[in-house]
């Protein structure tokens, strides 16, 4: 059974896709290298990496015009549903015993458009760890590592320990870095905290956060960071903190607080 | 290092697919939907067919244009390199004790654009069985069934034994089948004979063949069929071929004859 929509789309796609292979003259073997190149991204574990540097970030755009809580972003390539839930006062992601990076106090609040908070929110959170690498996805990484959800206290508040993720590297001998190569374009994004949001009654909130000062920030090979989506690490003691995590003398936190809408 | 060709057709390409996803309003999830289908494409083992239906008979035309030799037709997506030789006056393609489907004795010439004959030129043929399906592909097929690869003797001759494929039905569940569902096409492409053709200094020749009378040939959801194309199935007794091949009774021919491009 067809459906409207995708045969609005895709026969405009197509048409538009034809036009371009015609207008350049692409040929069998620059045709077939497109296509093996794709092959080979999946085949090498970045999934949808190729697609999403150069169109996810316009893809989330059109959403934001229309977005009235936070900033959307682009969920990126690794993405997993069923990550372990973290809890309790000291909530931690999971992570090895030797794990690498500066610890992170990652904290909040969630509330709707109307400033009420949102007890019981689940946020879904995952990241590189200090190599650059995701769990489930490279290889040599315990599964699930650096990949937890966490949920809202009564008050609409959240806290976890993490590590500040680095600016994140495409692999440069991929398929994806190959096609970066050859447009001469660089391989990184900024670091950052990939993140999904939801509560019943609200809209899934994708997005991912990045840090001051990084030297990405304005050079995103994905073109993917947006005004609002930037944390300011804060370095310094805080006693309460401090005893809640264990966590002795000087330490890093980030606070972002995310309105979620109501869903129509 | 970059590629000006490389840069000149990507960037038009990625300025292309921005316009898109703005003018039709691509939300995420819609985004997420088609590369999720890719990479379900790939994972399924149906390589590039997606792309292939749509997009590969054109950039195949792109090169016609301007081809002096044989008509050229799309590669499709299950080509293998390293297919068996087939050797012998009575060269048979591989097959299973109990391949389905009518005998078939595919012969012709190979020639240059002067009319000189070609010895010794490589013809690499494969094709679907009776169901449908390729080896090394789909699964429960022993590998290289019905892939082979057969010379031309000193006259430039070639004849091989095989058997009538049937019309090609896309898998209906498949990724690439739930979007033609979608658009509310058919899943089919006319029976068709796959082929490479190489001869040392000239272009490697990529074409297909298809069988008159086939109720696809004006209807193939990859738009692939060609003048020129189109082989006539000759059935009734030749008592040469019969006695060479080990034939008793009727049985069906066809004949194509090939001309390559000399190299530049």
């Amino acid at each position: 059974m067809s459906n409207q929509r995708v045969v609005e789309v895709v026969e405009d796609l197509e048409r538009l896709m034809l036009d371009f292979v015609r207008k350049h003259h692409i040929t069998h073997a620059e045709y077939r290298a497109a296509t093996d190149l794709i092959v080979a991204e999946v085949k090498a574990g970045e999934e949808s990496l190729l697609l999403d540097v150069f169109l996810e970030a316009e893809a989330t755009d059109v959403e934001n015009e229309s977005n009235s809580g936070s900033t959307l972003a682009i969920e990126g390539s690794f993405y997993l549903p069923g990550a372990p839930e973290v809890t309790g006062p000291a909530a931690t992601m999971p992570h090895r015993p030797d794990e690498a990076g500066d610890a992170l106090i990652f904290r909040g609040t969630v509330s709707g458009a109307d400033g009420k908070p949102l007890a019981g929110a689940e946020l879904d959170i995952w990241h590189a760890d200090a190599e650059g690498l995701y769990s489930n996805i490279h290889p040599g990484i315990p599964d699930w590592n650096l990949r937890g959800r966490i949920k809202t206290d009564a008050d609409g508040r959240f806290a976890v320990r993490t590590i500040v993720p680095p600016p994140y590297e495409i692999p440069k001998d991929g398929p994806t870095g190959i096609v970066l190569n050859a447009l001469g374009r660089h391989f990184f994004r900024p670091a950052h905290i990939h993140l999904k949001l939801r509560h019943d009654g609200y809209v899934e909130h994708t997005s991912q956060l990045y840090f001051e000062g990084d030297e990405y920030l304005d050079n995103d090979v994905a073109n993917a960071v947006r005004d609002g989506l930037v944390l300011r690490i804060e370095s310094g003691e805080d006693a309460e903190l401090a005893q809640r995590f264990g966590i002795a003398g000087t330490f890093n936190t980030a606070t972002y607080d995310f309105v979620l809408v109501e869903e129509k």
